[in-house]
């Protein structure tokens, strides 16, 4: 027989899930009542509203895909790209990847600018791709590499693409709720994120957003979406602004409970104090690690607050640190991905874990296993540097 | 400011979501950890074992999809099936309808079987399909049909596919935990199923089962599955039987917590024991319903025990009866689908829904409003006629 399942308590310092907080586990197990009830329906439009406040914008089609951040990619590529048509994709890392396999498995043409992973999407490129390739229906790009812990300029970006008449698509993944983020006033036309990164909630649902311009084209399609399940016209008949909806399929009620209520956690800080949260608990982290004698992969301006690729030398074993930190000190911090395997960690600082006494923590448990390691530093200078942010603030 | 959302609580007898056992609810609520934390690697063992448990089978590839049922659909067809091939498909209710959308949007061509809604498959022109369309690569069927309450003959349509060297390809959304499910036994080669049925978990995964030859057909396929979060040999990198896990998408983490406690508590209580406790309690509301004049969709032999299809007179307002329920008895029923809206109602009785609490609450709340609205019934005749079922057994 198997027992029931008692998972250990763990602080999520990694490339997400990060840490929920106690009010939305509470959220999430409230009773399950029918997706087509009228107070679920009511708990729907809610959900809409606060969706629009995060993204920032009016758009109509807002609405979080039942399932994880990946099948909000394939939303956003399946429903606005036809087979034959072609999409620049700009990459920078491991998720500009999986954008040109979505580009590919919808029968498009990907046109890839690639740049360095741990450099920002170079406009110029981006620019030069859009004058080439002035048959392109869309250029996407990362706002936040999770890969490597870049910013790209997302405005600059999408002002290049309306410039070119061509759609914007942009993933949000690790961005949302962590860094500034304006899809009407950046005129994004396509957006996906994911719950369990800065908006803390527990992984498995994609919030969306589709500009009216986006909207059109999917309107415009000759082919139908090749997935039914993510198919939007069809989604929309059931989260629509219709008074009736038609029942497409079963929601996962609970698990919108508690995005529900990571929004409403949201509202009442206020988006842009969430914005300057996650900002300070990055310069206090930065101030640490490099009191240990750390860098970081990324170029100062370009620096996620929320997801930190801290670079180490080569003496030290990655895996040892990272299951000593785990296994010592229930503390969670993330590997290198892709061809960044072995040379980086990526320490997140990403919504409920983003604040003083988890910064302190991992500070504290890192710096005492690389010195039990015999890397030489002082997990008491790290932070005391950390504690001396805070205080100039 | 949008406030928390607290859900009023209701007694779920639609066709799913089913109330769900508050052990789960608490499992659900457990703290987040890492999709990649080996605790949770080593639970996803369990869980698949516990899933080829419920589903009887040793298949290898047995895993919960990251998303609701119909995804599961789409992750069995979008896998096996190619543009250009031919698919069997069995139609005697809404799921039919959707099979067929799912081959058709895999670039492959529907041949239909149909029967009557309320009626099984007809094995016999299942087989006449076959005979006449040998180049068929698969035979796709809903083993119960959740539009309708009728249950086919899964052992004898998939007798038949294998005597034609074809895949069955079986819908057992609302059968899995229900009423009796053999995959290896009846030689099912790709099934998929729900979580929020009979196995009284929250809506939002899908748990699927693929045999060892319909492996060999994804193996052997020459194009990419058009999905890339679906494609089940990368999900299976994760999943996967090897010591390393490559990272596929983000697992929804609290979601397979409450899967893996809806698991635990039907192997305690015994699959067999919940077929049999599904057909006391169907029996049981049968003998009320009845004692109210009303009559059943389904002939007696082919009704599934977990969803019973209810017959009322046109002179009853359907609207009202269920939303009478709601409002007064906080009960879901469920409304007809498709030809059968205005017909019937759907009455659940899935997982934990299905005990003689519900039963005994149903029967009252319901002869009580029918009486209300000027039909002729006796609301305690038909609780003492399901009573003396429970009692006779």
């Amino acid at each position: 027989m198997i027992a029931s399942f008692h998972p250990p308590v763990r602080t999520l310092m990694g490339p997400g899930p990060s840490d929920v907080n106690p009010r939305i586990l509470e959220a999430l197990s409230r009773p399950t009542i029918g997706h087509l009830d009228p107070a679920f329906i009511g708990m729907m439009d809610e959900l809409k509203r606060l969706l629009q406040y995060a993204f920032r914008t009016e758009n109509a089609l807002t609405i979080p895909v039942s399932a994880p951040g990946s099948a909000g990619m394939e939303t956003v590529f399946t429903n606005l790209i036809e087979p034959g048509e072609k999409v620049i994709v700009c990459q920078n890392g491991v998720f500009g990847g999986r954008m040109k396999e979505n580009v590919e498995r919808c029968g498009a043409t990907p046109i890839m600018v690639e740049d360095e992973w741990g450099a920002p999407v170079d406009p110029g490129k981006a620019e030069q791709a859009l004058n080439t390739h002035p048959d392109a229906i869309a250029i996407a790009f990362v706002h936040a590499e999770t890969s490597t812990g870049v910013r790209s300029d997302a405005e600059t970006l999408c002002g290049l693409a309306r410039r070119a008449d061509c759609l914007s698509i942009v993933d949000a993944v690790t961005s949302l709720g962590g860094i500034q983020l304006e899809v009407d006033t950046w005129g994004i036309d396509a957006i996906y994120s994911g719950t369990q990164k800065c908006l803390s909630c527990i992984p498995g649902l994609s919030p969306v957003s589709f500009s009216e311009k986006a909207v059109q084209k999917i309107r415009r399609r000759k082919s139908k979406v090749q997935s039914w399940f993510l198919d939007a016209s069809l989604v929309m008949g059931y989260w629509g602004g219709e008074t009736k909806r038609a029942y497409h399929h079963t929601a996962p009620v609970n698990s919108l409970y508690a995005l529900h209520e990571a929004l409403v956690i949201l509202q009442e800080e206020g988006l842009e104090n969430a914005w300057q949260r996650h900002a300070q608990n990055h310069a206090a982290l930065v101030a640490g690690i490099e009191a240990m004698g750390l860098g970081f992969l990324v170029d100062k301006p370009w620096r996620l607050p929320q997801l930190n690729a801290v670079e180490f030398p080569d003496s030290l074993n990655d895996a040892d640190v990272r299951s000593n930190l785990l296994n010592h000190y229930n503390l969670e911090i993330g590997a290198g991905l892709g061809v960044l395997a072995g040379k980086v960690w990526r320490i997140g600082l990403m919504g409920f874990s983003s604040n003083r006494v988890n910064v302190n923590q991992c500070l504290l448990a890192l710096g005492t296993v690389l010195s039990t390691m015999g890397y030489n530093c002082d997990p008491s200078a790290a932070t005391t540097a950390a504690n001396a942010v805070y205080s100039s603030q």
